[in-house]
């Protein structure tokens, strides 16, 4: 699955993008290059198919949707709606497990923690930007910047009833408020069994050929009512043809393809190692937590599945990274640009020389690096419970605070969605909450030494177990009604409780925001600096002909369905439903639900299943819709193959593609092993 | 821990050793260069202290230890009896944890699978092995080879009781014939309880200051006898003084300091990755496990101990190998010995471009990889159990075959250390041997992909979990007698067999032959003719004048005992009892075991207790006698500090420590806290 994780120390992988190749792209809505896309594709496409794509196409928490009807049904994959599954579910019955099907939209079941938003309008905010930071040292320009995005954000949202959000491109070279109509009350609609939409497992992900319905079908409601969505994509059932050329529109979370050399080998030396070590080890724990019970096993599930994908896209990411290969194009392609650089007077001057100020940086950031992951970012304090205090500890400081003032996360504009969350009934497992936060504090301990102040400060009476036991037993954080007790009651509330949770958080505060603020004024300051000077050493090259790193906003990009050939062998772009039959053994993660072999009879074995093409995607566009020229969907993008893994870093024409849900095999599932005849008529409906 | 551990794909990593530093070098007793040790240390040593060093040195199955009385009484580590303890435990009775002290001789209880061997004749049969594969192609070569060292092994057996082996020294420089005498009685005298032993535990492991009663006491018995041991060294108890020379007689494990950058790079970019991720998630599913109850907490502990070791030592390798500097030195070392040559007619002509061989094999080696690390080496077959069954198996056949046709593992030589493992009635815990069974097919199915033909072939009709409660509960070969029945019975036996783990060994054992065939063709050999060509390129230019890489087998190096200075602060050598005290919080692994605060009040606490050298050791010199010039006992090495573990590549002369115990805190222990009169009456008699 295409999961959007963040890069370990997200906050300052963000760089441009080079020359283009092929079907190589990220493309914004406002830099798409139509006469580009039209001559390779041989279409006519226009502004305002654009448009209608851009107001079809759904941002989800970390995923990608499409309207797929006029009352605001949303098309989407399984494991985008998985976390609310998981949210609905409880130890006796899991609907990742079961599945759900709403049979009437009285049955549609709320899900507390999702949201769904839809690009209505951008403006470019670059000069109002550059204006704020002018003339600033390092440090002040990163605190200024930061305030006048905070600032920009609230005024946007003071003279709209739209939710704006300031979105980096370029690596600073640009700069746009992004302004969303927003849906807060989703519902679930439509979800089959895990067994069937994530069939193959962790053995299968990334893979292709494939086998998988990874489909949900969510709906947004306004006022209590289904939301009326005019612009919708109607679903193509017979879908593309080989050959046929196809767009994505959708959220790609991170790429990394122009970081420097330095930053690459930050992430290659002990970023994704650490990340690696860590959450293998935690993958065990839960798969041996899971087999201790069924019980154990459903609460498990959606965390397991959850990690497993992440665990596969970095462990590609780290061969991608040890491959000499990549380094030696990296280095040459810094090279060239560097020297470009050097030859021109002017520039020199003006920028100097940025990949040093980062390099040095690094070095700054490889001591920081522990400390900052396990205090600050909570690599050392797991789970949701821990989580709930953190956010009430810091939210109760941060909002006595000017918006301007305060954190990114904690302005005037981010507080209803933690509310939100803090509100939600969400089910909270106390065994799971233990393991997670018990892990956190032996690697903590672990990595940072049994002689760090911090760790001496938990760890000198108790074990990482005793304590993690004290902390969730005591704890009334699981309580969503305690948690917007201490919300509202701000700092006052939180100075007096002695939930040992809050008295945890507010125990290691101190430490932790010294340890952001050292981070954000030797690390990210600098280097969003020198980055925003290589950016205009690129424009100055390359302009805008270019597109942007991925940042989990709305983009465009084109492929074809087709065979290919890997390891000497044709690929063909297909897979039909007898395909399915043939691989399962009857053991999970290959077998298939019993709703299925019910009905196996009456199916339709030539069905198409699965479908490859060569988009250029990661992780963010799951749930996209795959559209063709007329503007139908015609796919449901979910996955990509085992090679687009490195697309994190760059485009491989030959063997990157993407995997996604056939229309057909949807079709045929709803109609024959579902029974959706009241989804199926809304989905079809003139 | 200093244990040593097999590098993966252990078979090529033998290469010699370049120019030395400071006290660098693990030198062989035949090749000590006695001046420039007398000239360093201002000492006297001759051939006859040499002599009685090496006589009283004894090499255990991974460690090292030392004759302490003339009655066969062996010092070494806690770490090194501990899978000894482990055997003569319970699931309900821990020696591991409870420690264990025989009041007489009578009590000294049987380590089955434990051996001691000494050092008795050395051999050098270079000319012979180079006569057997005068002329022959890489692949007849490699083949030629091992029969000849199989022939010369027996022959050597066959004149005298002792016990032979050879070994390969300057990766094919040198082939010896090292002649031991054994003991194949090994019963356990005393070891401390565990807390003590490791205070400190995984966090504190490689780490200095330190306080960990690493020490565990075996006696050698013959005829049912106490062993005479005459040659044997004195424990002095007043330890070494800051400045002394100290020297450290053991059995390194293995050091790739002079393996060629493609060679590492085969390391660092996959061979260590992937241990790594593997071991991680099984440190995490045995923790979880270990967590279940005190039971399984028992059962788990010897192996979780090992793992996390291992761990540490690999995660240090890792961050090694991915320094820069180290590469780049590395690069720089291998060109100038390729410049020598290239510049040499004689010598170019002879060897031609063995790097570039090497490199050519390596690419190979990425291919066979996994299936052969999954498949013949057993990453896929894991435990006790499914080790006897392949064991079994793979022994049926090798059996009727003549001796030098044989795999190396298989001769006549090794065959009774194989009959006394298969006998020994050591505990099988059904439930440990599920999870590791569970977890190698997992992983193997990951690795090598659900379509391989093994997978399918074992995978189709159960799941992993359900493979392994199958195989777990219908084997009988958790019982000694099962075991030996089948082992004697040879082929016809093991056809006829219906026990499940043999007939899955017997299954997986064509393939696995096969990957081993083409690892040994394709891989080992290209790779061992290129490594001999790199040693006479090496001895053309510093002739013997180094040492070689460590091989487990015996070597002396020498240091001293002295403050150094880290992150600008000076490091005391020595550490007291009272320190103890201070770190001590209460809960494991950093409580005091309940003996030691009985008697709190009795005890010295400016007792020395763990003490600091700049020796050059690496995992297998654990339980090594520290050395004084007079030839007395004044330390016992278990461990390096975190620098000493990238050994295994250089020797950091500035940070690089080993660390042993105080003679002092020894007799303190055993006087005051263990009332082990009787061995101490041992130990001390004149």
């Amino acid at each position: 699955m295409t999961r959007w994780i963040n890069a370990a120390g997200a906050a300052l992988l963000i760089l441009l993008c080079s020359v283009t190749h092929a079907d190589e792209g990220m493309w914004t809505f406002h830099g798409f290059p139509l006469d580009k896309a039209n001559s390779t594709l041989k279409t006519k496409l226009n502004q305002a198919w654009l448009d209608r794509i851009r107001l079809a196409t759904v941002r989800l928490s970390n995923c990608t949707g499409s309207f797929v009807s006029g009352d605001g049904l949303i098309l989407t994959n399984h494991h985008c709606v998985e976390s609310c599954l998981a949210d609905l579910s409880s130890k006796e019955k899991s609907l990742i497990g079961d599945g759900f099907l709403a049979r009437g939209r009285a049955q549609e079941k709320e899900c507390q923690t999702q949201l769904a938003a839809v690009l209505t309008e951008m403006e470019e905010v670059t000069a109002k930007v550059a204006a704020a930071t002018a003339g600033k040292s390092d440090q002040a320009a990163n605190d200024a910047r930061k305030a006048e995005l905070t600032r920009l954000e609230s005024a946007c949202e003071a003279q709209s009833k739209l939710k704006c959000q300031a979105v980096t491109l370029y690596e600073g070279g640009q700069y746009w408020l992004y302004k969303y109509k927003r849906y807060t009350d989703i519902r679930m609609v439509f979800a089959p069994e895990e067994s069937i939409a994530s069939f193959g497992g962790d053995p299968d992900n990334f893979q292709f050929p494939r086998w998988s319905l990874d489909m949900g079908v969510l709906r947004a409601y306004e006022n209590n009512k289904p939301a009326k969505t005019p612009v919708f994509l109607k679903i193509n059932f017979a879908g593309p043809a080989a050959g046929d050329p196809v767009l994505v529109s959708g959220h790609p979370g991170t790429t990394d393809r122009l970081l420097t050399v330095a930053e690459l080998k930050a992430q290659r030396n002990y970023e994704i190692p650490n990340w690696l070590l860590r959450n293998s080890e935690l993958r065990g724990r839960l798969i041996r937590f899971a087999e201790e019970s069924p019980d154990n096993a459903r609460i498990a599930a959606d965390l397991l599945n959850s990690l497993e994908n992440s665990i596969k896209v970095r462990r590609k990411q780290q061969d991608a990274l040890l491959d000499d290969a990549l380094f030696a194009r990296k280095s040459a392609e810094e090279a060239a640009l560097r020297a470009q650089v050097a030859a021109n007077p002017e520039l020199r001057t003006a920028i100097g020389d940025p990949w040093t100020e980062i390099e040095k940086a690094q070095a700054i950031k490889a001591g920081l690096y522990q400390p900052y992951l396990q205090i600050e970012t909570g690599a050392g304090f797991q789970g949701r419970l821990m989580t709930y205090a953190r956010v009430l500890v810091r939210g109760a400081t941060e909002r006595t605070k000017p918006n301007n003032e305060r954190f990114r996360e904690y302005t005037d504009a981010a507080l209803p969605r933690i509310e939100q969350q803090l509100g939600a009934a969400v089910p909270v497992y106390p065994e799971l909450e233990k393991l997670r936060i018990e892990f956190g504090l032996e690697r903590m301990r672990e990595w940072l030494g049994p002689d760090h102040p911090i760790v001496r400060q938990l760890l000198v009476k108790e074990s990482p177990t005793e304590l993690a036991n004290r902390l969730v037993s005591g704890s009334k954080l699981a309580d969503p009604a305690a948690r917007l007790a201490l919300w509202q009651g701000g700092e006052a509330a939180i100075a007096a409780s002695n939930d040992p949770l809050i008295v945890l958080a507010r125990e290691i505060e101190p430490k932790a925001r010294e340890l952001r603020k050292e981070f954000e004024d030797k690390v990210e300051a600098p280097v969003d600096l020198a980055a925003e000077k290589i950016a205009r050493a690129r424009f100055a090259s390359l302009g805008t002909s270019v597109y942007p790193d991925a940042t989990f906003t709305l983009r465009l990009n084109w492929g074809t369905v087709g065979a290919w050939v890997e390891n000497g062998k044709p690929i063909d772009p297909f897979t039909q439903l007898s395909g399915l039959f043939a691989r399962a053994t009857g053991a999970a993660p290959f077998r298939i639900p019993d709703s299925w072999l019910a009905v196996r009879d009456k199916l339709d074995m030539n069905t198409l299943f699965n479908l490859a093409t060569n988009s250029d995607i990661v992780g963010g566009n799951s749930g996209s819709p795959l559209i063709s020229a007329k503007g139908e969907v015609v796919g449901l993008l979910f996955d990509g193959n085992i090679h687009s893994i490195s697309g994190s870093y760059w485009f491989d024409t030959e063997k990157n593609r993407a995997v996604a849900v056939h229309p057909a095999i949807m079709r045929e599932a709803l109609t024959k092993v579902y029974g959706a005849d009241t989804l199926l008529k809304e989905l079809t409906a003139k």
